[in-house]
């Protein structure tokens, strides 16, 4: 199935959130990820969402984005030509004689240890959805007692194609 | 404003998050950031959402988030037990004179630089609000173009207050 992100500019409004996943879910469609947060103007909201499913339905549910009033702009985020971008924290359980290991591989993927008890670590990692996935089947080797991802968000690569904040 | 952090463990339905943010929209609420990923057992998605106002009323819609089929876990996310993160994408204007000025202002957030090219610099930095808040300050003394957040995502620290994945 092929996977689609689009990154929407939308009016901060009550509802814009609702308004927007009603579309997908009227028509039966999961959306796999979504973030959104506001943008250098406290006006505009950035959600990006991540969708998969048939092409045709796709372009119907832009075209139906497009006409609601809180839509300022809607792009579609190649990945060649884009920078997307995940947050995970994973909490591990750890044993003091599995924590060096832990560490290694949060050194692999330039991870952070945000957390430490006595027998669990909470890492901070960032990356792209493949190296996101990575990194959590490595981390299963240890029992994941949790874990909490944003979503992706995303900006197209270069000067050129900026639409608003 | 009191703002509060809920973290919600729901079934990966279509139109969980379409139905999550209508009880929030229904009462004029407006969520402050919202963010949603899979947890590692995919059947289930972790959705984070920030949201603030009358605490009456927060609670009322507490209460109604419970009585969803679709959520099987809330949690308060306390600042104080809790890692929280963002990360954020910010693509700023540069001339060569300017460049080195944001490589320092990334060093000392910890930023990374993703993207380069002739006139402009794309940066990706996390951290909980008030820290990217702060770095996005600091980019302002150049031209910001375009800005992308997740939203917060977060988990409790320590072992003791786990559900689910």
């Amino acid at each position: 199935m092929p996977k689609r992100i689009l990154s929407l500019l939308v009016d901060n409004n009550p509802g814009v959130t609702s308004r927007v996943s009603g579309l997908f879910s009227r028509r039966g469609y999961n959306i796999d990820s979504f973030s959104s947060g506001v943008t250098l103007d406290e006006r505009f909201t950035r959600i990006t969402l991540v969708c998969s499913g048939d092409g045709n339905i796709l372009e119907q549910i832009t075209r139906q984005l497009e006409k609601l009033e809180d839509v300022r702009d809607i792009k579609v985020l190649e990945p060649d030509t884009s920078v997307i971008r995940e947050l995970v924290l994973v909490k591990v359980s750890v044993n003091p004689a599995q924590r060096q290991g832990v560490f290694s591989v949060a050194d692999i993927f330039r991870a952070k240890i945000v957390d430490v008890s006595v027998d669990s670590l909470v890492i901070e990692m960032t990356g792209n959805k493949s190296k996101v996935d990575a990194f959590i089947r490595l981390l299963s080797d240890y029992e994941i007692l949790e874990l909490a991802r944003t979503g992706v968000t995303g900006l197209s690569r270069g000067a050129d194609d900026v639409t608003y904040l």
